[in-house]
């Protein structure tokens, strides 16, 4: 068997790249070890950047995500029992669109699946060989176990931080850089009405606490908590009650509760894997860089990722090697940047249980004049919507 | 002996608090544990905030600082071997001004003597007492050691960070904050024009420099150290080698070389004491708080309390507490500002011996997107130039 790209992984990054690719006539095969309806349903990130919503629109995949998407102007930054908006549209000219994840995976498989192109699920034993030839091998077992060899020009890895590819890299080649925070969040989908249209990032002595939605029915709500925490800890009560407190305001806030669908503890790290390429394997996404939820980043750069990629790939397969080549430092350059953007938003907005009083009253000096100076709210609102793709 | 206000100290805090309250007919007594000469000649900062230059002008303090001064609109980050300007005027209508801080202090020892102004020199054994009551009591022995006791309203400890004004307060109520940086700045006053007219901030992986001066005669120059580093270890040789590896550039910037006139070494440190006011005894400059010079802030806050101090001493002494009340929370918010400013700058610029390779990709992030965001120089920018007086 044989196809120009194996692509590793059915996530947004490998979905959006083969169908990037399908529209420049290169042909792609996706694979991806869990099945089709949990890839459908698997609740991730929300936001999403003007330049990712542009892209899906750019490609035909923008009509359900302009009818369910919400679009928002702005955020409130919420401390001392007060609201600061940053205006993102009024400062930057831009909006941010909350649209699920698994929005946009559903949007892409149904592409997939409309125009015939190949993604296989359910895949095992996949093993990437010859990435330092012109001609690498994929071999994988498919869902009733039969064993395949896919030939190919490129692998994209867009398998996710625990996928094979990037361990396909040898160890001599590829830098890894880690941060681990000494926080988590408690995730939480409620069948409730928003208690304000906006997303509201609270900074509170208890705790960060974040209002969030993916619906005019659903709502999105995570509160930080210690990344050894136990979920069976938190009740529905406790959880409710410990949002009403982080989220109090001088105002005529109400927190709606509702029916608790789905909770769950994400612990937070930054991670970053040096270079993206590998001979004829590119990562994407995931695979090569995590960054804490804070600054809604994770998706966005996975899309930026195989954006620049496609136009690699296309022209590598017609013969110029350039794009391909500086692949990996066009990605970096972005992929840092929101790293820094989103360590800035995560320290800034977590109680930090080692600091001591002098990075306490920093950090709120910092919040201060973040929502005090039109230079600061500007600074974090340009990086918030998006930097423009490389 | 008895006056209205004792000022302990007589730095650029103390002697400019005396002086305002001899604009608003307040008697003050200025007492100085160190002699005449000394005081005028200490090298200290050497950049003003616009909103110091511009109280000096308006209190008759100008006109040597505006012949001498050195105003500028901008400077360089040097950072990747090529410089990246931070266009201080452009982005925030201000300029800053390169004055020493001895030279202001010259000025207010001269506008002292002319008026007969009491100034009193080589004092030793000062202690403060009764400052919880209306009438506290400052003993101390005259520079020939005859013992005075100066009876007053009101106490100004301007005495910096060894002083003993601070520690008149009692530890059941002072609360401090601390922040001891791994770096230390060896400082060096060399007779050679400036190398370029504008100030340099150099981030080099040896540590940082910084190209500054005080006139169009002498270059001050600094190169980050370890702060148990020995001074005997640098030779005049050894200085001029490294700050010309360290401000290295792809460009035609040649760092003028010169007799080395003064050197030392200086640990860096952040330091904040709260409040900065128990009872009849008020804290102004570094007597209450301590910043990096990274971001030139240290006198100007000295500056900016003062200014709200002679305010709120001239309404206490009419009969109006309010404004006295409030001075430890209206200056502690400027105090945080730049003590976050600092930080920041401090962080940004200085290589860390601790840091990992995350933090260290962090910081190369950070300061690249500093030097391409308008939005984020201008954030630095009128931190630099000092956001108005409360």
């Amino acid at each position: 068997m044989r196809t120009q790209v194996a692509v590793i992984g059915a996530g947004p990054a490998g979905l959006l790249l083969s169908y990037l690719l399908h529209l420049e006539g290169i042909d792609a095969v996706v694979l991806e070890t869990r099945d089709r309806e949990y890839v459908r349903q698997r609740v991730r990130a929300g936001v999403c950047e003007q330049p990712t919503v542009e892209l899906l629109r750019e490609i035909g995949l923008g009509a359900r995500l302009d009818v369910e998407g919400l679009p928002h102007e702005g955020f409130s930054l919420r401390f001392d029992r007060a609201d600061h908006r940053i205006a993102l549209t009024e400062l930057t000219g831009k909006s941010i669109t909350v649209y699920g994840q698994q929005e946009i995976v559903k949007d892409l498989i149904d592409a997939h699946e409309a125009r015939g192109l190949p993604v296989e699920f359910e895949v095992s034993g996949v093993e990437l060989s010859g990435v330092d030839t012109e001609h690498p091998v994929v071999r994988y077992r498919d869902a009733d176990g039969v064993a395949h060899t896919l030939e190919c020009d490129v692998i994209a890895g867009c398998d996710g931080f625990h996928g094979v590819s990037r361990p396909s890299i040898p160890d001599s080649v590829l830098k890894t850089f880690t941060r681990d925070y000494p926080f988590a969040w408690l995730g939480v989908l409620a069948r409730t009405p928003p208690s304000d249209e906006e997303l509201i990032y609270a900074h509170h002595e208890r705790g960060f606490a974040l209002h969030s939605m993916r619906s005019p029915e659903i709502t999105r709500l995570y509160l930080q908590v210690d990344p050894a925490e136990d979920l069976a800890n938190w009740s529905d009560d406790r959880i409710w009650s410990e949002l009403t407190t982080r989220l109090a305001v001088d105002g005529d806030f109400v927190l709606r509760e509702g029916p608790i669908l789905d909770k769950g503890i994400t612990p937070m790290r930054s991670f970053v894997a040096e270079p993206m390429r590998h001979g004829r394997l590119f990562l994407a996404g995931d695979a090569a860089h995590i960054v804490p939820p804070t600054g809604a980043k994770g998706m966005n750069l996975a899309v930026a990722d195989v954006r620049v990629l496609s136009r690699a790939l296309k022209a590598l397969l017609k013969g110029d090697p350039a794009p391909a080549e500086s692949y990996s430092d066009t990605c970096l350059r972005r992929v840092w940047r929101a790293e820094h953007f989103s360590w800035f938003m995560t320290t800034m907005l977590h109680t930090d249980p080692d600091a001591d009083g002098f990075a306490r009253r920093l950090q709120l000096s910092q919040l201060r004049y973040t929502a005090s100076s039109r230079a600061a709210a500007t600074s974090l609102a340009e990086n918030y919507v998006g930097l423009p793709f490389a």
